[in-house]
């Protein structure tokens, strides 16, 4: 794997050296627990050697038989219901926060100030305040921090932006993203719908996937113009956000994210235009980039077949991957980054970026009130 | 034909009574002449038996040379080079007017005093005001008025609004519509980048046409909120626009139409998310709506199999239509119109709704102009 | 248009000579009548100006009122209701046959020794003897003969042939057609069914037209191992075929038509695969060719971008066009090959390709019969 | 996981009883050995609780140095370089056989007669013959067998057979399937070029994969006809081949495949066709099924949104899984099954599907080599 990937080279070898160790606390065990312990699992012998072998310390849960279970299930030595404790662990040199929103801002601080690398779910705080507070404390701190863009290591996202870094696509006129989701017709009441648990609705849950993917592949937002709607008489969160963005370098386009598109489960879609090329990606497809290189027609690209860096860990050209790996790939970039003490950027999202982020959600909800464009400071 | 769809039953009896002529005169024989000519040569045999014949009279265009050679090609009877005479000439009784947008006003509103119909290319005027007084000035000679959105008649968007009124999609919460092309980077110079000629850039010219099906199947807009965008130094209209869109019903969405789309030749592409189904459409692919009704996956309706009234006109299922069959609907339906003295709306645009259209145009402009959002009138 | 298409170059400039015409005699006013008969008119100002241009100057049908309706519609100057009448017919120079297989031999051969010029549907005969005859019979009066396989105008397909002649395909390995309807449940009786008018089933209505594409793409089809499949009781004709084919040139593959692939409405599809590329097609679809060059990913080519020659006669590029248009293509071209006196061939489908073509349906049908590879002769 | 599809109903309780574990004993340590180790391991967590828990006792390969990373990578207890001494090891319960085609017979049998289960991979044997041996001599044994046709573990294929065995798509006539990659015209020389370590070339590989799905979702094939090609010069067995085939049911159609088809990665293409419905699959797009119920279009149905009893296991609907997770889903079939002493089928292939799978590859040879159809015993 080559560094120009930001990836370390895999040894081919058969001999390995002694692979160090670095011990796991993870707080939260439901769905991106299920992700993030998978992901340390995997990582350990498909891209092999990993750069540093993870070991399952400890897990935090509230509710002592379901975190119980989980540390059976995923293989945690020890589990815990108060996140205190895996901030003292002393075994615990990495800790992950896949807890909801309300739950990043203390835990994530305080495992830093005790000294342990950190990953935080996104939205990294519940506005920009919160994520400029954790980024600056745990900053400080000198540890490796990482807020889980994952979708920075969609294969296809890395193959458009390699592109893009290539001048492939010209000078860059549009960013058109979106995420459309159909679940929030739901009357089930989930702390994502709880203003003080989730900080916003879809703009915290979707939309800054769509944010951190225009920051990635365009760059800097200038200023956006928005709306918010909620669908749902009562609910405290936005159940959809329309946007037009303005980058620095110009381009233009818009960001969009709902949670009431019947029919759309995972769709986060986005095309790319320049002067030279255009690039198109739909997440339910996750294997495939439309590319269109200026000449007859758009190609649909098998990433397989394309981008080999990710492409050596898994099988033969075609056999294609599913969203899981993608976690696969971010907590490898992580841990190599800590094994090598190397910057995470520009390809790992850093809490830098869960606060630059945050700054265009809270935008977005100023221009949505206010009626008017807002300047993104 | 079935009425509920604003068509004429076809006769199918060998036996048809006398077909009542109507005398076309035309200004402009490029992209719009050709496409329009076409269409009535196509209806008078192929939607058997037309609701009237019609009679290719005269044609009007300044290049003697060129008018002359388009009048023998498509079959008119005379060529003139000053519109006024096709004005005053008594065997004209429809205007058609494919002009550039600064000959919207005048000849039509001098054909319709005049006491001819009038059917005007879109956009209707430069700006609502200009498109304000043709509407009035026409609709105060009670002839029909028809401003050629002919995108109303491409099956996949009849079969979509029958959808919407049937209720199959419950409740409307977006619309999302974006229509790409990407020519705009040539230096040729021609009169869409004209301000005085065409009054915008991708307004006028492509975002007219969302916004007519944002109006058609989705309802009025209320407000919007965008910015525009001259990737052209010099150039004094816009190439590319983004917008964010608020309709009365509470629905919101995007509306996005550029030139510098590189890669889409004729991208006019829309999604509309209710609570009950979403549908969604590329013009590239005319033939086809894709739909989901709420429960697993999205079908791709070959609008053959699905859509009868207009699929009569033509061929067995499967064997698809092109663009120009759009025009020859139109066209269908102005003169079924005029021959029953029937309304042309819902289903044929009027000169209100190329007003009403304009003035969502305007508030786009100014929103991005003043960097606020902007109800519309 | 280049001379290297077997298209002629069209005039461009306003004037243009003197256009001989052509007297044309039609028999039969059903789907192929209609759809010949809107071809003649739309070539008349498409591809402008025309080689001959078009006089529909008679029209022959056995029902009088049926033909005369047909007449009236189109702009026949006349009906005839025994064929014999058009062949006498001394204004009548190019005989367009449509009528069902029983009456291609006779009224063709017929009007070919009255030194007019034919085109007749395909399957040419009902069987190679009688395609053979009437080859040999037409061949000897040196008119000018077409056998409709109109496929071979499909922009996608001229394309596709275009690659093929560039060697971009590099040797060919594999060709897999298929043509699939879902009308054949249909308890209608049609001629069609009828052994006595129709010959075969699916094998010369759909199977004809892969045969045809096969050999205009690959060559020549040196054996064929089948099987037919009748799935209506009391069926005289087959509902399918299947078939495994070896080309003279070394490439194989499989050959299939069926009207029972229910939900397939006109599914014409078929893929080549050479030693660097591939190339798609799909009839529901016809406005595109897929392209691998053998690099990453197929590319959907709208034909429009791609494929100028033909394209010059239609609209802005991504402004589709329909079925109909190939057979405007193919009359054209047999006009300017009568205009020019040029060959058919290879573009334009002779009497010959219609006997040889004839050879392959009867080896799939002998094949099936006796349960061997039958070579073609 | 409900018991009609043959899995078993997951726990969901935080409370699981003791997990008997199961020792696995495996030959081989490339594609395959990485697959079935990736395999063991994600279902000991994701499926939870797992029938048994896998523990990975013995791997065993020719190349010490290779075997032995291998078995630190995948955290298999030991290693071993003699196939022997896994059959002898007495914590070795399951033994898994990914070795090459010729190392199929004699360690698979001698594992059974030891009292392992085994699982082979297929094709069974090199030919019918041989497959018949490994089914009778292990079935007296009375050990679980199994033969890894993993394409049945898709989740769409069970989505499809689930449909079928309803009757959804009513009587069936058509099965149209081909299995398309493009890496045969390396020079590289690889086992599977050699006649006697791989049997036959894309029929053993390939091949076997579409006759098992064939078998599986429309029932046995009673005949074949068939040819196949060898591009490259002196290569021993078939780069590709091509068949028509009668299934016993009445239904017909075409299997094929070939390594020669430039651009096609894993493009396993299936379609079926009845009389109510059809449906449509490409591995390349694993979790999509295209479905036809007879009224209007296809549906692309997402396999998370349709498919519930495998995707229990996964993430929520529209995160996609990957190729490796049909091995993750066989793998978990065969440890329930012997758990619960259940049988294997219809869902998971047995050595009788082996041995039925390599009869009709036999027939294809023969039936290409004589020119004849050739009936399946």
């Amino acid at each position: 794997m080559s560094d120009e990937t930001g990836f370390m080279t895999m040894g081919r070898a058969g001999e390995v050296d002694d692979i160090p160790p670095i011990g796991v606390g993870m707080l939260g065990y439901a769905f991106m627990g299920k992700a993030h312990a998978n992901g340390y699992k995997k990582l350990s012998y498909m891209a092999w050697p990993p750069p540093l072998m993870p070991r399952l310390i400890s897990i935090a849960g509230r509710d002592e038989q379901a975190v119980s279970a989980a540390a059976r299930r995923y293989g945690f030595e020890r589990h815990v219901t108060d996140w205190r404790e895996l901030v003292a662990d002393p075994e615990v040199e990495l800790f992950d926060n896949g807890g909801p929103n309300n739950l990043h801002a203390e835990p994530t601080i305080a495992a830093a100030e005790a000294g342990k690398h950190v990953i935080c779910e996104k939205p990294l705080g519940r506005d920009a305040a919160e994520s400029h507070e954790i980024w600056q404390r745990v900053e400080a701190t000198g540890v490796v921090h990482m807020c889980a863009f994952n979708y920075r290591f969609v294969p296809a996202v890395r193959l458009a932006r390699q592109l893009l870094e290539a001048g492939d696509l010209g000078e860059i006129h549009h960013f058109r993203g979106r995420y459309l989701q159909e679940w929030g017709a739901t009357d089930a009441e989930v702390w994502r719908f709880d203003k003080s648990l989730a900080g916003s609705g879809a703009i915290g849950d979707l939309g800054t996937h769509v944010i951190d993917l225009a920051r990635y592949l365009v760059g800097e937002i200038a200023a956006v113009s928005a709306l918010t709607a909620t669908f749902r008489p009562g609910r405290e969160v936005d159940d959809a956000f329309e946007s037009v963005v303005a980058f620095e370098s110009g381009a233009v386009g818009t960001i969009e994210a709902t949670r009431f598109a019947t029919g759309r489960k995972n769709a986060f879609q986005w095309e790319i235009n320049g002067s030279k090329g255009s690039i198109a990606f739909d997440m339910e497809r996750l294997n495939e980039l439309q590319v269109s290189d200026g000449s007859n027609g758009f190609r649909t690209i098998l990433v397989s077949e394309a981008y080999h860096p990710f492409w050596e860990w898994w099988w033969p050209h075609g056999h294609i991957i599913g969203w899981e790996h993608l976690i696969v790939h971010e907590l490898h970039h992580l841990l190599a980054c800590i094994a090598k003490d190397r910057p995470l950027g520009p390809h790992g999202a850093t809490f830098e970026d869960g606060y630059r982020n945050a700054l265009v959600c809270d935008a977005i909800l100023e221009s949505a009130a206010e009626g008017r464009r807002v300047v993104i400071p």
